[in-house]
């Protein structure tokens, strides 16, 4: 796909068992997604403007400047080329870079779409489609980040002038981190404590514009700036993460966003009958694309890190042949291919969740809410999850890249799931089950059937009855039925034992928070084994939804045995890592998990002739994987070899330096030393 | 310590139960350690030329010319103070910048130590002693990374001129990554296959001048550079990791490290009475200072993280009461509790290291090298064991922080690691087992004792025997007698479980290797198994060294306690982690397990009170931890805000390129969209 003129993975390519034209369709959704996808992947890389492999070598400024060229580029390009929302939603994503048309596009609108009244979304969105006003997302504070209801920013009615007055009442109440604020955007959606007539009614959001259109200044009581430079030389610096602080500044009533509550020419705060959830609504999108934007950053880096370990060889040399290639390795089979399998899984649980965001959108507008607490504590942990697995992952490969945005890009939002969040994100899983069991019930075609049905009822039946059903559980599954390595292949053996294996650990989590004196104390006690049962949770839901996927209609010879086999090794090596949970709670035994695992090897061996083509099939062009070790052709060490000499520091062959703070040394300008 | 005029964790330091200062001496090994380090500390942090929150901002060039002037700096310092080599060292340490010194005094100068004879230690070390000459360790290649037999540069030997003609045959023989080659060392010690008569003698290590000692110059026939940015703004750009090729380049004879091997005027190949393996002296010492460096690096990382969750409040807010401490959520405790137990076992298994290393050395001395392979084996795991886990805890917990120099110094070690490496490293541990069963019983009583003894045994004796041993496991040890949580905070107890795990393991492990046609086959197909193996090794003897640790004489009031429950932390945590190993091998039982956690919790609640004051006994000045949110004083809102608008994208309100790139956008000079 590179033109390039010798491929040095022809022979891995060769022996693929699969049509990979055919699963880069399974893989992107549909003919019509790989051919857009091609286009515009080939459109950017192209494009000398898009260029981003001096990334590294730029100071601040002047990264950030390219940013800017690169973003008006791109907002050209769609014009002139009279691009369709979709292809230009996928042109930015090849261009590669974070910066403000991000925020703008993937939060500001969806945010004013969302929370805004009809005539709101008149009046706003046509300036925001045509890019006439730059918008950002003020949630998070200095103080405050995933409590919103913590949030200290207040919009104060003032019924003289018919207008609210934001402030930033104390330090920690700063505005910090918003994506695009620093510097560029004119507007923000600014989440702030309504008060009117001295009472607090909570959180709502506000349009507020911050800078000039005219000449960029921020408006009077206006102070903005950006946050500083953050991890890594590339990526996230490339973004204006912004603070911002409010001295009174006024707006017009009209500019609080009004479709859930609204504060009339009185001053009167009315609540519509449209639940205060919907405010969630634009978390439950943003989420839903943190798990697409994981599923893209954990293949890059399986991409990456796939083609390298078969360039790569290292030890068993005998008589001078080569020596061996890293991916013949089982050691390394077994950390590389279950991440292999994750890429995909993550990626048909992120085609998963764009479906349910979709058809929770579609009940929205009909008032039908039923739905939005059960997506919004699904798309809360699987955003969790495939964040904390993918950062780990991309640490692992490709750390000693030269180019670390694919990590970068996932790493910030990992980062907003360290210190707790993570773990709340993950306890809501739970948490929802816990306190909306109308709604779980209702929703349960959506996602587990009959075993998750019984492990809510578990929890709120009375003692009485929740013994019966422990009983129940205990003795007629009291254990898998499987005898043999191969038995582990079935569909239906994986998911009977994720499903009892997260009833399990639930039912055991209900038993002992039930011995505390109150649920409250129980939860907080145990909110460690609980957030065990969220993993294990989200983890069935993404084996299930992989199952599905396998059970589809699939074209293309081998295409659907590969996409088994990859379930397999996905399923399978969870039991193999969380073996204490499945043998501890008595559904399998050491033995079953011993074939678990020695299965697990079999598959690897199937998977390997494979595992090339399968990074393939993601499409990637090498601009968009912007890494040398993850090269279509594998012409790796002459690239490496190549790029060195590009480094500033060789612009010299004596370096900056030399002549005052080495050559004294050498020369014993300060020998006194007693050593 | 920082002279703060507020303390905003006074509330925490109050609640110790234990003498920190005490804690300080168990931590640094003696009252002196403390006393020097202090010193060192403090002397760094007062002076303006070791200032380092400057770094992120710099570009690469100005960022490598203020290393050098720092390393210029500390030398003069080092020689005006007449420290000693003990402070010399911790001085460096604490200007926490690495650069070419680390490569001259970590590895070059160990190098000629380990592999020079008498003569040429006596010419050579002077030299470098007084930094004459500056030297590096140039043994990885382009193509070649942990398998040093791979290597392609050869040192040709001709007797005509008596010299060796070093040379790069290949791209992939060019030398890469060695630390201070880039633009700094004037010498090497370079690796290369020897060939005297035509005949390949395997690596040896030679020492070769690159640059002029006059101005500079790169030597004729030598081509050398920097190899470029690495991941990350701060830490690791500060060093000039190098490329290297050699075109036939001429050195005497006796530049090549004798002691192992010599090549005589005649050019005769002479392989003296001491083992090659004394090659490998100094990668013990080198991979001892990295798991001194990983217990440091991890160490930071838990201090920045531990004060940080104390400042920072998240939910659980009622009746405008503050926020929770996120430090008070259980599922906060149960990810950095670990960590912070880890943070002190690792240091306390450095300690031992280095003792070990020490020994090894004497031995070395008196040509005794019966402990070097085990001592080898014993780093290789633990290296890998300890900068992985500590790679991954920086990741959790200092990513968003401003410095990151902590995850980086950790990171470049895990890097090494990466693809291969960190298996091969982990399963040498067991390589070493079954290869050297008589090193190993000789060097029994330096680590694991009996159980040990039976864990190579039962894989040695002929099946029969085999069978009979792991009977006699089995029967007799059938089930470890613990029927209350309270058991498991008996060393003996955990002593055992571990051992019995490490075992139970390898027996599995062998057994499955027996069913394979040959060995080798069997050792290549479960390599993944093995590796398993050695981590829950390598894990026993961390466990076993902090059980020592504790039954020493400590003096100060609650010290040992608090030891004594991180211990406990730190071997329970993993239980809990690996419960699948400890249950599957049928040692412990699945209610034991619920046991271990359920301590666990208790253990959480004696070390919450005590966290801050366990991360201040590490006694690390805010300028080494160069960190805001790990402030001493946790006055952390305010310096985030202060230091924000230090950025130079905020030395102008309208930041450049907005004329270029983003009026024309807000100005709709380009609207032709059909969006």
């Amino acid at each position: 796909m590179e033109g390039a003129s010798v491929d040095h993975l022809a022979h891995e390519r060769i022996r693929a068992e699969f049509d990979v034209e055919a699963m880069k369709i399974a893989w992107a959704g549909s003919k019509h997604a790989v051919d857009v996808a091609d286009r515009m992947a080939r459109l950017v890389a192209s494009d000398p403007v898009f260029k981003k492999d001096n990334r590294m070598m730029l100071g601040r400024k002047e990264l950030f400047k390219n940013t800017l060229r690169k973003a008006a580029h791109a907002w050209r390009r769609i014009n002139e080329l009279r691009l369709t929302e979709e292809e230009a939603s996928m042109l930015r994503i090849f261009v590669d870079e974070p910066g403000y048309v991000d925020l703008h596009w993937g939060m500001f609108v969806p945010a004013i779409k969302g929370q805004g009244t009809d005539e709101q979304q008149k009046k706003w969105l046509p300036l925001a489609y045509k890019m006439q006003i730059i918008g950002c997302y003020a949630q998070t504070e200095l103080g405050h980040g995933s409590n919103v209801q913590g949030l200290e920013t207040t919009a104060t009615f003032d019924p003289k002038t018919d207008e609210f007055i934001i402030h930033s009442p104390t330090l920690t109440s700063s505005k910090w981190w918003p994506g695009g604020l620093g510097k560029i955007s004119t507007h923000a959606v600014v989440y702030a404590r309504l008060i009117t007539d001295g009472k607090d009614h909570g959180i709502n959001g506000f349009i507020v514009q911050l800078r000039s259109l005219d000449d960029h200044s921020p408006l009077p009581g206006i102070v903005v700036g950006d946050i500083g430079t953050k991890f890594g030389n590339g990526a996230y610096n490339t973004m204006d993460n912004g603070v911002l602080r409010f001295d009174h500044v006024r707006i017009p009533r009209n500019q609080m966003l009004m479709r859930v509550s609204q504060v009339t020419r009185e001053g009167k705060f009315v609540q519509s009958d449209v639940p205060r959830q919907l405010l969630y609504g634009t978390m439950v999108y943003v989420r839903q694309t943190i798990v697409s934007d994981a599923s893209k950053a954990l293949s890059r880096a399986v991409c990456i890190a796939v083609r390298y370990s078969a360039v790569r060889r290292q030890f068993g040399s005998q008589d001078g042949c080569p020596e061996t290639q890293v991916i013949d390795y089982k050691t390394q089979q077994s950390r590389l291919f279950p991440l292999l399998a994750s890429a995909y899984a993550f990626r048909f649980v992120g085609e998963w969740l764009k479906w349910l965001y979709r058809d929770v959108t579609e009940r929205l507008q009909a008032n039908d809410f039923s739905t939005l607490p059960e997506a919004h504590a699904c798309t809360a942990g699987l955003k969790s999850l495939t964040t904390s697995v993918t950062a780990i992952a991309s640490l692992t490969y490709t750390v000693c890249n030269l180019s670390i945005t694919v990590f970068q890009s996932c790493l910030i939002h990992y980062v907003e799931t360290v210190l707790l969040k993570e773990a709340w994100a993950l306890t809501e899983v739970l948490g929802m089950a816990l306190k909306n069991v109308e709604n779980y019930v209702v929703a349960m075609d959506i996602f587990v059937a009959v075993g998750f049905l019984s492990y809510l009822l578990s929890m709120f039946l009375p003692a009485l009855t929740k013994e019966i059903m422990l009983f129940c559980f205990c003795s007629c599954n009291s254990s898998l039925s499987l005898c043999a390595a191969e038995d582990w292949l079935k569909p239906s053996v994986i998911l009977e034992a994720f499903e009892a294996r997260a009833i399990r650990l639930a039912v055991n989590c209900a038993k002992n928070i039930s011995k505390f004196p109150s649920q409250e104390e129980g939860f907080s006690e145990l909110s460690a084994d609980l957030l065990e049962v969220a993993i294990a949770h989200c983890q069935l839901i993404i084996v299930s939804k992989f199952i599905d996927k396998v059970k589809e209609d699939i074209q293309g010879h081998g295409v659907k045995e590969l996409l088994q086999i990859l379930c397999n090794v996905y399923a399978l090596s969870l039991v193999h890592k969380h073996l204490g949970d499945f043998i501890s709670t008595g559904y399998i035994t050491p033995k079953q998990g011993a074939l678990a695992n020695e299965q697990l090897r079999f598959l690897y061996a199937q998977v390997r002739p494979n595992a090339v083509a399968l990074v393939d099939a993601f499409n990637y062009t090498d601009h968009y994987l912007g890494s040398i070790l993850g090269r279509y052709d594998g012409n790796v060490y002459p690239k490496l070899y190549e790029e060195a000499w590009k480094d500033p520091l060789n612009d010299t062959v004596v370096p900056d330096g030399y002549h005052e703070y080495v050559r004294p040394l050498l020369k014993q300008k300060f020998t006194v030393s007693r050593m």
